[in-house]
C-alpha cells in the first residue's frame, strides 16, 4: 500500500501518516523525490484500510500495489519521474547525454573529456574517481584528489558531475563533491552501500548488474527509496550471455519494460555495453529510439594511453556525429536534448 | 580466398576459373546473388597463386579472407548486398517491412492479415503454412493447403511471399510457391535443410538461432552461399539469456557487428524477440535507428483466437503507428522504406 | 490421458482402444518401448471417462497428466523405462559405458578406437558417419561408407553401434545398419528428423540442445514417442553459457531432474560438454554419482590427428582409469556395469 | 612474479625481501595462509632478477607466473592449499562438510540445526546474522544477536562457525566471532569488502558470484590475498543460465578447473544452486565424486516456517543419507570425512 502526498503537503502532514501507520502497527517508509514524496506502508492492510488514509492532510491519492517493489513502481506514480541534477533534468519531456572519461587521470585529460562531452551534446559530465576492478593489480582512481579534479571541471564548465561510489564508507565523501552518485553494476546488490546512498541526499544512478533480472535491478532501486531517496535514474548496460563478439550484450528490450513497470528515468550506457568505439554510435540511436530518457557515454582525449577501458571511448572525430544524430533523433521523437546549466548555475 | 567476377562475367568465364583452381587441386564454390557472383577457393593458397587469377576474364578482384565464413565475409564485398524478392529490394538504400501472420489459418484470415501488412508499411507478405512448434500437439500448420492461400493472397495483393520451410524435403514445394524461403531459428544448424535452401533459386531469410552467435550465423548462411545462394538476408530474432521479463533478448548490438562482418542485408524480429505486443514498435524503431535493414512483424485480424503466438501480433490500432514510425526513422537515416510491387508484378 | 498397456495386451487390444477414443471424436496415439506400450489421449475427457476404459482389455492402469509431455512422463510410468540396445541394457539396474571416435575415419582407427572402447569399460560403441559441422568446409563424415565400416567393427568386436543421423531422408540408411540412431544437440528441435527417428524402429539416444530447456528436451521426445517409439535414451551433453572456461557447461543437475520428470534413462556426455581430455573423468564420477544411468565419452587412437573434437578424446592411458572410476562408483551405488554382448550375439 | 618462502622462514626475512623489492622500485604483497608464506611482485622484472631473489635468506623457490592471480595461482603452489578452520581442515587428504541454517532466528533453531548439521556429518557450522536480501521487506538477519547466538552454539557444540559479513563495515565485528568468514555471491565483486577481509585475520570462504567467470572468482580471491590473507576457500554454488527448472545451473565443471588452476581449496553448495531439497543428495555425491574439498548445505529443524530459503533445507529424514554418502564416496576416493573437534578445541 502506497500514500501518494501531493504537492503541497508539509512534512507535519508527512510525519502525521507515519504516526497514523504506527498506531495499528504498521512501518511507513517516507521516500522523497523532486516533486515527489510517496510513502509505502508494510503491515495489516485492513487495519490501514481503518485509518480512512485518504482524508488525511497532505494526501493525494492511496494505492494498492502488487509489485514487490512499492515505492519505484509505475502502479503508484501519478506521472513518470524527472530527477533533477545540478538542474539538469533527467526523464520527462527531454534527452539527456552524460558523457566523460571512464577514469579520472589527471586535471588536464578531464578537463579535456569534459570540452568533448560538450561538443558531443552532454549536459552531465561522468568520471570515475573510484574504480571497482576486477583485478587487484590495475589502476584503482584516485580517490579523493580524483573527486577534487571533477570538482574544479564543473566549476571551469558548469557540468553537474556524475561520478560512482563503491563503498558504504566512501558515500558521504563523495557526496561532498558530486552531483549524483553512481553505482556500478558490480555493486547494484551491495545493499550496504545502496542503503549508504539512499540517505545522501544526492540523486543515484543506479546500473543494472550483468546477470540481474529487470526485477532485481528495481528491487535494488527499492532499498534505495525505502531510506528516503527516490531520485534515481536506472542505467541499462549490457548483460551476461554466451555472445562473445561484444563485451556484453546490450538488453535494449529492458528500456520499454523497465519504464512500463517504474515511474523512474531509464538511460542506456552504449560504450560499456559494446565495449567498442563503433558501435557506440549505432547503440546510441538504438536506445533514444527504444524511448530511452538519455546515454551515458564514454569519450577520451587519447584512449590510446587511457587507463580504463580505452577502446570503448569516443575520439574528436565522433563528437560531432554523436551530438547531430542525438539530437535529431531525440527531435523527432519530440523529446528535445536538455541543455547544461551555465557554469555559476551547476556549482553546488 | 576469394574471386569477385565483375558484372559482365560469362557463365564461361566461371566455368574456366572452376577448371584452373581444379588443375591446382583444389575446390571452387560458385555463388550467386542479385547482381554479384563470387567464387571461393579451398586449397593451396600458393599453388593459386600461381595461377595469375586477376589476369583471367571476367575476374574483377582476388582477395585473401581471414574469416571463417568467406563468400558471406564483408571483406570479399565491393559493397553490401541488395537482396530481390520478387521485385522489392532488401538491403542498400532502403528500409524493408515485412508483416503478416505468424501461422497461415484460412484464406480470409491470411487475406486481412495482408491488407494490414500494407497498412503497416509491408511490401512483403509472411505467414507459416509449416510451424515448427516445441509440442507435437500444437498446431503444426496448413503445409501445402497453406502455400496456396499464400500464393492466393499474392496473386490478389501484389505481395511477395516469405514463408518457412522446416524440412530438406519440403523445399522444392515450398520454391514452388514462395518467393523467399525462411529458415527458422530452431534450424539454423540444420545443415541439410540449408543445402536444400542454397540450392532451391530462392532468396533465403536465415533467422539466428536462439543460442548462436553471430560467427555461427555466419556459418549457416555460408552453408548456403557454398551450395551456390548468395541471397540470404540474415535476421535477428532475439537470443536465450537469463532474463524472463521479455519471450528472448532482442541483440540490437548483432545489426551493426553482423553488419560489419559480413555483406549481407541484416534484419530484425521485434514481434518473436520481445513476445509481446506493445514491445514491437520500440523495438522496431531501435531496429531502424540501430541500422537494420529492415524488420518483420506478426499481425492477426483476430490475436486472441491466433493458433499460434497471438499475444505478440500487431492489431489495427499498432499498423499506423508502426508505419509512422518506420517512415520517419527510415527517412531521417536516408533509407527510405521500401515500396510494394503492384499486384500483377509480383507473380512469379 | 494416458492408457498403460499390461504385459499380455495384444495388438488387437491397443487397435480396440484407438478405435474406442475415435469413437468419441479424439485421437490416440500409440508408443511401444522394451516391454511397454502406452497410448496417449487428445481429446474431451468427460468423454474419454464415458467410456470405461480401465475396464477394456489389456489395460493396466489409465492415468492422468498435468505434464504437457504425456507419454514420457514419469506421471504414467509404472516403473522406469529401460532401453535394450543390441541386447545391452541402458537404464534400470546397470550403468553403461558408450564410448567411441567422434568421427569414422578409417576401418583401422575405427577397430582401434572400438578395443580402447572396450578398455574403457564400454558395451556401446558411438563412432559418426555424419558430422553436422559449423563450417562447411570442415570433414562432414564419411557417410555410408563410415555406417559400412561400423558394422563390420561391430561384426568384430561384438559391440552394438550407436551413431548420428542428422537428416530425415538418410533415417532409413542409418537404421539399417545401427542399433541405435542418436540425433545430436543441433537437431533437437529438428521435428522432420524426429519424426523420422519415431518411425525408424530403433532406439534413439536424444541430445540436449545446447540451449534448450529440459521441458524442451522432454518435448522433442514426445515428438518421437508420438510417432510409436518410446525407446527413448536423454543425454545431457552441456548447455551455453557465458563461462568460457569451458566448451559448454555441464548442466550436472539435468541428470535428477530430467529423471524426476520422465520415466526415460539419462546419460551424460562428459567429452563434449567440457571438450577438455583431463575434464572427462571428473564429469564422468560426476555423472555416475548423480545417478546418470551411464556415460558417453570420446576416445581416439590418434587424437592429434584426429578429424573432430581430438581434444577431448581418451587416449590409452586414461582408459584403465576411467574404467575402473566408473565400475567403482557404479557398484558402490548399487548399479554395476552393464556387460557387452558375445561378438556374435549383437549382430542385427 | 612470486616468492614462495619456506617453512623456517622469518620476519625478518620477509621484511627484508619487501626491502628489497622496494629498493628496485618493486612494490611486494606478502600474503600467509595456514602454513605458507608467499610474496608477489609487481614492478620492473628485470630489475627483480638481478636481485638474486633465490639465495635470500628464507627463501623455497620464485616463479615467473602467467596467470593474472598470481598468489592464488596454481601455478605458484607447491602444493594445495589446506585451510584450517578451528582446528578443521578444509583441503587436502580430507572431504570437509559444512551445514547449518540459511539464516540464525532464535538460539533453539540454531542449536537443533546443529546438531542436524553434526548428524549429517558436518565439522563446521554455517549460519547467517547478516542476510543479503532481494528485498528490503524480507528479514535481513539479527545481525551481531545471531553473531552471539553462533558462538554459544559454538561452545555448546564444538563447532566452529562460518558465517556471512555483508559490509565492510561489519568485518571486525564479524571476525570477532567467527571462525571463518563468509563472502557471498553477490558481493564477490564488492572489493572494499574483499579488502577488509583480507585484512581481518580470518580464514573467508569466497562464493562464485552469479554470473562470474572463473577467471573473475579467482581475481576475487587474489584482492583477497593481496591484503595479506591467503586462507582462503572457494565455493561454487551455482550460475545463472536460461535453465529454470533450477534455481541456479551447478557449473561441476568448475570444480576440477578451478583446482587446476589455483591451490586454494573448492567447494560446493549443492543447496543454493539446486534449490530443492530433493536435489541436494545427488549433487552433493556429484560434487564429491568430481573431486570437492568439501560441501556446504542447508539444513532447519522446521523447514516450512524458516524465514529464509526453507525449500532447500534437508530435514531430518535426510541428514545420514547425506553423511551417510558423503562418507561412503569421500571414502573410495581416499579423502575421508574431516572430524569436527572436541567442543573445548573450537574456542577462538
Amino acid at each position: 500500500m502506497v500514500i501518494v502526498m501531493g504537492p503541497d503537503a508539509t512534512p507535519e502532514d508527512t510525519d502525521n501518516l507515519v504516526e497514523l501507520a504506527a498506531s495499528v502497527g504498521g512501518e511507513a517508509y517516507v521516500t522523497r523525490g523532486a516533486g515527489r514524496t510517496i510513502i509505502g506502508l508494510v503491515g495489516d492492510v485492513e487495519r490501514f484500510a481503518n485509518l480512512d488514509l485518504r482524508a488525511q492532510p497532505g494526501v493525494s491519492d492511496v494505492r494498492r500495489t502488487s509489485a514487490p517493489y512499492r515505492l519505484v513502481s509505475q502502479e503508484n506514480a501519478v506521472s513518470r519521474s524527472v530527477v533533477r541534477v545540478g538542474g539538469v533534468p533527467l526523464g520527462g519531456d527531454t534527452t539527456t547525454v552524460i558523457a566523460g572519461p571512464c577514469a579520472v587521470e589527471t586535471p588536464e585529460q578531464t578537463l579535456a573529456a569534459a570540452r568533448m562531452a560538450q561538443e558531443a551534446g552532454a549536459s552531465l559530465l561522468r568520471g570515475g574517481a573510484y574504480k571497482p576492478r576486477t583485478s587487484p593489480y590495475s589502476f584503482q582512481g584516485l580517490g579523493e584528489a580524483g573527486l577534487k579534479i571533477l570538482s574544479d571541471v564543473r566549476d571551469e564548465t558548469g557540468l553537474p558531475i556524475v561520478t560512482e561510489v563503491v563503498d558504504a564508507a566512501d558515500v558521504e565523501l563523495v557526496a561532498s563533491h558530486a552531483d549524483m552518485l553512481q553505482i556500478g553494476a558490480r555493486n547494484m546488490q551491495n545493499f550496504a552501500l545502496l542503503h549508504a546512498a539512499g540517505e545522501a541526499g544526492r540523486p543515484v544512478l543506479l546500473k543494472r548488474g550483468m546477470t540481474a533480472t529487470i526485477e532485481e535491478w528495481l528491487m535494488a532501486a527499492e532499498h534505495i527509496a525505502q531510506r528516503g531517496n527516490l531520485d534515481i535514474v536506472l542505467c541499462e548496460r549490457g548483460i551476461r550471455t554466451f555472445e562473445n563478439a561484444t563485451r556484453n550484450t546490450l538488453d535494449i528490450s529492458a528500456v520499454p519494460v523497465a519504464q512500463k513497470l517504474s515511474h523512474l528515468p531509464v538511460i542506456v550506457d552504449p560504450s560499456h555495453s559494446g565495449g567498442q568505439r563503433d558501435l557506440v554510435l549505432p547503440l546510441s540511436r538504438a536506445a533514444i529510439a527504444a524511448g530511452a530518457d538519455g546515454v551515458i557515454v564514454d569519450v577520451h582525449p587519447a584512449p590510446e594511453t587511457a587507463l580504463c577501458d580505452g577502446p570503448q571511448a569516443l575520439v574528436d572525430a565522433d563528437l560531432a556525429e554523436l551530438a547531430s544524430a542525438v539530437r535529431a533523433l531525440s527531435g523527432l521523437l519530440g523529446r528535445p536534448l536538455a541543455a547544461a546549466p551555465a557554469p555559476e548555475a551547476a556549482v553546488v
